[in-house]
């Protein structure tokens, strides 16, 4: 059955549930209301102000506080949480969940999704860790809306012998949420990412740290003038704290590999402007300019 | 007689001459034109084909390619060309001079304006120089556009002992172009500069070639999926790789001192992150969560 018939005689999931309502996850819920892609939504929060919120937004049927109970009879489940709540979490939903449930989640982090939810995962259930390369810098339930993943890119990280029905049906649901979705291995994930979210990331909030430890007249101007790159840079460095942490934890490896490489990089940028190489700095930024034209056409930018 | 009695009886300038027809200078141009601050408008380009486009879109009402003859006359001069052809234009222009001609530029470094051109100024001249601190990733006489400069800021460096006059009218020149105008020390603004624009614009150029160093499957990806944080660095990968190249040669010492005190801190947060320091990341990432807000209030984000 198509997707299309399949949505109008009966939506992609039966039952949804969402763990986490931050960004990510309420904009998760918003876009399943939308696209009507579940017959019954539940969120679960441990936070009872987040709770609250979500049952005065209406953004969902059912708003519970206890993971187990949340996952009961779900056909799909979605971690939207830090990645350093998913072992706990995966031990408290493994016995609940239902035959042929699919868990997923939304982080950073691939090789994290599949180190910590793996072994919680009954046979009869089926583990489809993804990323939707997507966000704001605003947290929390009220920051999510529907079309935050229109036309970005998913990237699913299923393990080896993930049954294709449960890849299909998360896949979907990224399409139906207007998303671009691919599947990856997840090491190879974790390596592409290190260079363009979270190494980049990393410095912006770096960035925003060395400003403010400057003499204090120097800082206000610095702060009042801040146009095109800094603003540019510090956008980022509002992002969730909590989130941003358990990504440098978990992606050590490779954020270390690529902050080498940079750093080797700049350090040959240092050294031209040291010795007033000007040859060599337009070369770096005339090849750099072209690489930046191919990815607007590549249609990321 | 107050600035817009004056512009309504008679325009700011009687004369302006515009070296240089980029991004910038073409903008300006087309300010000058939208609102009426000059009587009569000189461009001037060493390039033919910049030159056939400026006639072509009739953005000044003469158009030479020889500095000397455009300054003639002039009341207002302003250099809208690379750093590193001032002296060559100073010492050009500086004979040719009008009694009380106010010679203005929009160089990113301050610096550089005073020591390249002060030398070539006759005592009868003003040098007021001053960036507008504004731009996009394009190039040329078709890219300007009048509103560039609308809420920005414009930095002045006028050096000790400028005639007061001459620095006003500087002045109302860009606020009548939309930016806010204040005046700073020329090797201060350097430095505020290097750290706010500079800096980030050699890590986007430099994190683009480490990206387009990685083995070529790897690349593809991370072209393709880049989103968010690499999409705002490398948007101002793509700015003019000349009028880069002059900053970093001008501003060398800022930069380099600016940049030494980035890797201080970027060690910082690495070691954190080798050492698995959740703690520490967490509090640098709360705080740049607050300094990115207190930017936005300044709102220059």
């Amino acid at each position: 059955m198509s997707a299309r018939r399949r949505r109008r005689a009966r939506p992609l999931f039966q039952r949804v549930a969402l763990i986490g309502l931050g960004l990510i996850g309420s904009s998760l819920a918003r876009a399943i209301r939308k696209h009507k892609l579940a017959a019954e939504l539940v969120a679960c929060d441990r936070d009872a102000l987040v709770r609250r919120r979500v049952k005065a937004l209406a953004l969902a049927d059912t708003v519970v506080g206890d993971p187990a109970r949340a996952v009961r009879g779900a056909d799909l489940v979605v971690l939207c949480t830090p990645m350093s709540t998913y072992a706990g979490i995966g031990a408290a939903i493994g016995p609940a969940l239902a035959p042929g449930a699919i868990v997923s989640d939304v982080g950073s982090v691939k090789s994290t999704a599949l180190a910590a939810l793996g072994p919680h995962m009954p046979a009869h259930a089926h583990l489809v860790p993804g990323h939707p390369i997507s966000g704001t810098e605003n947290s929390g339930p009220d920051a999510g809306f529907a079309e935050l993943f229109v036309g970005r890119w998913c990237i699913l990280t299923p393990p080896q012998g993930a049954a294709p029905d449960a890849v299909e049906s998360v896949r979907e649901l990224w399409r139906c949420c207007g998303m671009n979705v691919e599947l990856m291995d997840a090491r190879h994930h974790d390596r592409v990412l290190a260079i363009t979210s979270h190494v980049p990331h990393l410095i912006a909030y770096t960035i925003v740290h060395t400003v403010d430890d400057l003499e204090t007249r120097l800082k206000s101007e610095v702060i009042k003038f801040a146009a095109s790159g800094f603003r540019d840079f510090t956008r980022v460095a509002a992002s969730d704290p909590v989130m941003w942490r358990d990504v440098f934890l978990e992606n050590k490896d490779a954020v270390l590999e690529m902050m080498g490489r940079l750093y080797e990089d700049i350090a040959l940028l240092q050294k031209a402007i040291r010795n007033d190489d000007g040859a060599a700095l337009q070369r770096v930024f005339e090849r750099s300019r072209r690489i930046r034209r191919s990815i607007v056409q590549a249609r990321q930018a």
